[in-house]
């Protein structure tokens, strides 16, 4: 077994303290991984508070996860010792079902999440990447090129992937006027990718503040979602539109903005259900209003391809790991552009003290 | 002018009543039409009780309209005196914007509805099918083949075309797995049409009374949506579903019975709104809540042509116009299988009595 050190919360609502564990011995198709980097996302968050309800404690949390291979099993030929890889929210799947075969992993109903699912291999609840290393099945670990910032990659892995995804299910491309609702962590993320995409970007923000931001990082026109007269200039005229608030909020204010046929998709469940949605809004322009979650480990790698090329991160602000507890105060006040990324070297000081 | 006679609803409280009024001429590009029959719609009586707002009174329901040619505008060459011709839901609309170039005229933010609606031509209301002539724009005219049934045909104008046409947007065919919601006017078409195009149809109904008219109907399986065991079993295996229901329900009762990137469409407008769906519902199986509203006259003409060669009409019971009201009630009851359709020779006697 493989010593490790992590941050975790012991209950629901104590901070994350420095915790030991052990990790499984690589299998044969496993892979072990030193971890450089792990970006903290609002899940991690609502997991440690048991907001989504079912969190098992002791929980590590830590989803974006990228660090170097350090050992692999007989059957790995993919990886080699040293690489960059990156790990994000699935560890493993069934490998059967029609979602497993048609890549499309994040739907399989035994999917096992990153942290908080029962490991099948040793029964255990899996731990995240708040911590020094982790064993993954290798068809779960993703390939980084040594081209990108590895701390500023980090959010690729999860908020990354959960806005390519759609973007691209819904093909969206060089005709298309694309709307994406809030700019935090997936936010920044959709407005880089949208507008790679050449698609006209339109960023929907509450605060005025992040208007200049907004175009920095890629948008054609910012909307400032309380004006009302600015919502109006929009009203009809979006093909799709990527909603990253999970906050709970009037979605008609964006179903208005569709053509006919267009797309509100949401990526983020609210702890309150939003209002219930017109279904006028709906029928009288056919629009839809979708989901989509994260995406499956064919696309990730091919997200990550995608950002090595066009030269893709996200912007990070890096912590140690004993800041964990500060930073998820600011998170909750959105007082972070664009993501926490947590320095995994910085746990050196609560291996020696401990 | 053309001396008219109808019922009318004075205001939202009152029975329809006989009422006397006028057509335009035809001018060089319409089409007169004696009215033989008109089926009774449940949006008639949402209008005529005002239950939508924006009721203009005196109000002449209907459209879903079955009559002969019986005079023809100099610029008509499309239609011959004596034939079968039907009008839907819509009577004109702008010609030029991008819904309509796209043959989809029932999205034209000028779309002029064939009753309750200012008339471009004349600045009046304009009044619909529960009268014995109309005067319509060639390009809103549709053929009927005499092969169907004149009055079992008049449900095809808007029952029919409101659940054919998002059975072919969504391209349903032999390999899909469908759901109809509600067995009414709308749900038995949408049966016939799914069974027609091949799916594998199941009618999902609150009441056992209706499980055996269902399969005869030609649903594969029927479920009564009160069971949840029986609900449970369809979990997670349709490809669309179409839900004709427009009473406020739990819409997520069936999200959850859509396959990934399955979609349940909505044709009603409830008069409160359904309960929120489950945004979690849709992230976790990229499923879809989309919208669907009557069809374009390309589609429609497209379907009385399908109808023709398959030989499908509505199921009906034929009334005189003087027992509208009492229809009315028995469609608030549910007493109809599975639509009134008013045979306008009636309405001879309220003319000769005026």
């Amino acid at each position: 077994m493989q010593k490790t050190i992590g941050y975790a919360a012991h209950d629901h609502h104590s901070p994350l303290v420095p915790f030991r564990f052990e990790r499984r011995d690589p299998m044969p198709t496993d892979v072990q991984i030193e971890i450089l980097f792990c970006g903290v996302c609002h899940s991690d968050l609502h997991q440690v508070r048991n907001e989504w309800g079912g969190s098992v404690f002791p929980i590590v949390p830590g989803h974006e996860i990228v660090g170097r291979v350090a050992a692999i099993g007989s059957a790995v030929t993919d990886f080699k010792l040293g690489e960059l890889v990156g790990v994000g929210c699935l560890v493993d799947s069934c490998g059967t079902c029609p979602d497993c075969h048609d890549h499309q992993e994040q739907f399989c109903d035994a999917a096992t999440f990153t942290y908080n699912t029962p490991d099948p291999h040793t029964g255990r609840m899996t731990y995240g990447g708040y911590s020094n290393r982790i064993v993954v099945d290798q068809r779960f670990v993703l390939h980084i090129s040594d081209s990108l910032d590895p701390a500023a990659a980090a959010p690729l892995l999860c908020a990354g992937i959960t806005t390519y995804s759609p973007l691209r299910h819904w093909q969206i491309g060089p005709n298309d006027k694309v709307g994406i609702v809030g700019l935090g962590g997936l936010g920044h993320m959709a407005v880089k990718f949208a507008r790679a995409f050449g698609a006209h970007v339109v960023l929907f923000t509450t605060s005025a503040s992040k208007i200049e931001d907004a175009k920095r990082l890629g948008a054609h026109e910012v909307v400032v979602s309380k004006d009302s007269e600015a919502m109006g200039k929009q009203r009809a005229s979006f093909d799709f539109i990527l909603n990253t608030v999970a906050a709970s909020h009037n979605l008609d204010d964006y179903t208005a903005l569709l053509k006919r046929d267009g797309t509100l998709c949401l990526v983020g469940v609210p702890d309150h259900a939003h209002p219930s949605p017109s279904a006028a809004n709906l029928i009288f322009k056919r629009r839809r209003i979708a989901g989509s979650l994260i995406g499956g480990l064919k696309e990730t790698q091919e997200m990550l391809d995608f950002c090595a090329q066009h030269h893709i991160t996200a912007d990070i602000e890096i912590i140690p790991i004993q800041q964990i507890n500060q930073a998820y105060e600011r998170m909750l006040k959105s007082d972070v552009k664009y993501r926490f990324v947590i320095d995994l070297a910085s746990l050196k000081r609560d291996a020696e003290s401990g």
